[in-house]
């Protein structure tokens, strides 16, 4: 079986979405983040996909193709970059489910490496797509670790519930421009002492 | 014509090398890395090499084989992460050439991409292996962009010069562990002030 398969993850045809219709949530943190780009705002992008290259064909002299790779498994997040001077590091997701998000949906070498990055002083998070209700949470790595720690230390449940992300996390608004405003929202919890 | 070809670069034959013999300069930087992030001291990494897939076959359920993709440009540096609280972000360079480093080693994007990091308060440089005399320097982004834009505004020669390297930029001794301590050389660039 072959198939066309241009990106990591399959276009997903989640229910009518008001504001960004049909898009997913790689395509509105990219667009987000060349919005930021090009009006001076951050520098923030998407890491490559990790790939194995195995074999490279020459069927000419100037073009090289990949005619064998497989997928690593990322050893850190898909996204980072510089805001207002800080080092920022966030990993997204977008999540099916109605009722929680599965933790298997984010690998333990990712959550180890927002842990370092905070260490360091930079700035870590998830954000979560709750495709059922059209909403986007960015979910603190504090928040996102105490779960994964109840579920791996204490063998608690292995996923963070609906109400923890209206609760304990924070809603990105969508818009136009940008898609998903999600700075505006980083300022708001970890600038806003250094604003007030 | 298919030949084997595991990572981006062909390995480097190049002259005996008493600490790290035979050892390329991505090999040394992300051996360098990996005792960063072991020691505590930092956390960078080498982005994944950037590629177009276009075709995935699944010949077993359980894994996916990519049979066509090409290489892309990229769009930013090889290296990024965080160091004493502050971004740092880094393109590394193996020269052959004796006299000079060619700046169409450099893609455009990447000189525009140091210029945004730093214009956003993050430290940006390149290393450059000196690979004839087994050398490896700091260029800061500031030297480097002088000769860029003496080349291509100013129609200037399209290269630095090794007499550049050694007046105007900091040599990185070679070692055991880490193997090229580049973040001693960073310390002394862009930390001195606060140390002092």
């Amino acid at each position: 079986m072959a198939i066309n398969y241009p990106t990591k993850k399959k276009p997903v045809h989640k229910e009518a979405n008001k504001a960004n219709l049909g898009m997913d949530l790689e395509t509105m943190i990219n667009d987000s983040n060349e919005y930021y780009l090009n009006n001076n705002i951050a520098v923030i992008h998407k890491k490559p996909t990790p790939v194995q290259i195995v074999k490279v064909d020459y069927p000419m002299r100037s073009k090289a193709v990949i005619t064998e790779a497989y997928y690593k498994t990322p050893s850190t997040t898909d996204y980072n970059g510089i805001y207002k001077g800080k080092y920022i590091d966030f990993e997204a997701k977008e999540n099916h489910n109605k009722t929680a998000f599965p933790l298997a949906n984010i690998h333990p070498h990712q959550m180890e490496h927002l842990k370092n990055i905070i260490k360091h002083g930079g700035i870590g998070f998830l954000i979560i797509s709750w495709n059922k209700f059209n909403e986007y949470y960015l979910v603190p790595f504090e928040v996102a670790n105490r779960y994964w720690e109840a579920a791996y230390k204490n063998d608690e449940r292995k996923s963070i519930p609906y109400e923890a992300l209206q609760n304990e996390c924070y809603l990105i608004k969508e818009g136009y421009l940008p898609r998903l405003n999600y700075l505006k929202v980083v300022d708001e919890v970890y600038f806003k002492n250094k604003e007030a």
